[in-house]
């Protein structure tokens, strides 16, 4: 049976998904890479990039369960791109160059139409407008038998999360301070959601969490 | 040079420093206990409490340097009673007993005045009305070259770091579910107010964070 997951989400020691200041440089905000040490340095993270090497053992396992089974992605526009508003026309198709590390598709939230952009090795992106629930309809549909990991970022998942849509999310905390940004349980009561920790183990880049909803 | 610190200040993968709902039969609030599995385990609490047995490692090790050259301590009222408001007689002294595990003064932050309580054991309790400095100031009077331990809860907490009187923290993260709370990081940037993590360390019961001011 088809899952809705979020995997490999990480956060910071003060709980936030990303840094201020998100820009070209820093996708991910001041400080938001380093979240992602301990899957950085994995062997499957090296070879998901072409790279060779990488480090095997804990962290590269739950690397590869975030790869595992996925049959479409989730994700919001300010994950893909820097603009907002209108869509301007200049060219861009994502961080991810023309390959992107999916292999599936991938549905974009935004508030704006735009057409499909097929990439190379699988991947095409789509933009849906309706929503949060027309989103999942529609990756549920392309996964199949497969499960639909939602990507991010905090306030997509937020979404996903009060809606009681998620089944599973694997949210590694790092040792990383960011100060500030989107703090990702603001407002979500994992409790209250119907989520328990039902899996726990620490290595020396990250606590990694992950919950179930019963 | 004495030095002001928080130590052994755990919270959950969450976020709060204590569960809801705080009463008599969990002053720690709803799921608060299980914050501090990895102490509790440990040979260093069970002497303190004197019992016998329980794990060395890192865990106690961190159990160790929260209670090594403490001269004295602060805390907010609402770690010392569940009353709130003037003072109620009803002979209350805390939720340890007669022999505190604290053993040097203890300077407790509230508005209501009330004269201070000795104990057995080298603890009292003064009740302090001037605000955080005025505890301070006394606390480390108090203390002379040792240092001042500040105990919590969260509100406490904040408020000294906001002022920038906190050289050192350790802020432990346990694999524990709160779902609601009091949030230690609301509206505390470490980042501007000078920590950097200078240690960390995780075990099976908590991922072991120290900030450093500089």
């Amino acid at each position: 049976m088809s899952k809705v997951r979020i995997l490999n989400f990480t956060i910071s020691l003060d709980g936030y998904g990303a840094g201020p200041n998100q820009a070209a440089d820093s996708p991910l905000g001041v400080g938001g890479e380093e979240l992602h040490n301990w899957m950085v340095k994995t062997a499957t993270f090296r070879k998901l990039y072409g790279g060779e090497g990488g480090e095997e053992g804990i962290d590269n396992d739950f690397t590869v369960r975030g790869l595992s089974n996925i049959g479409a992605w989730i994700l919001g526009r300010n994950m893909f791109t820097l603009s907002r508003g209108e869509w301007p026309d200049d060219g861009w198709k994502g961080w991810w160059g023309e390959n992107p590390p999916y292999h599936a598709p991938v549905f974009v939230l935004t508030h704006h139409p735009r057409a499909s952009i097929p990439m190379e090795g699988g991947t095409t992106f789509h933009f849906v407008t309706e929503g949060i629930h027309v989103a999942l309809e529609r990756a549920r549909e392309a996964a199949g038998e497969k499960d639909v990991r939602i990507l991010g970022g905090v306030n997509v998942i937020r979404q996903y999360l009060r809606e009681r849509l998620v089944d599973e999310m694997h949210i590694p905390i790092a040792p990383v301070v960011l100060g500030s940004g989107e703090h990702l349980y603001t407002g979500v009561n994992l409790l209250e959601l119907g989520y328990k920790l039902t899996e726990h183990v620490t290595t020396s880049d990250a606590m990694h969490l992950v919950f179930t909803r019963s």
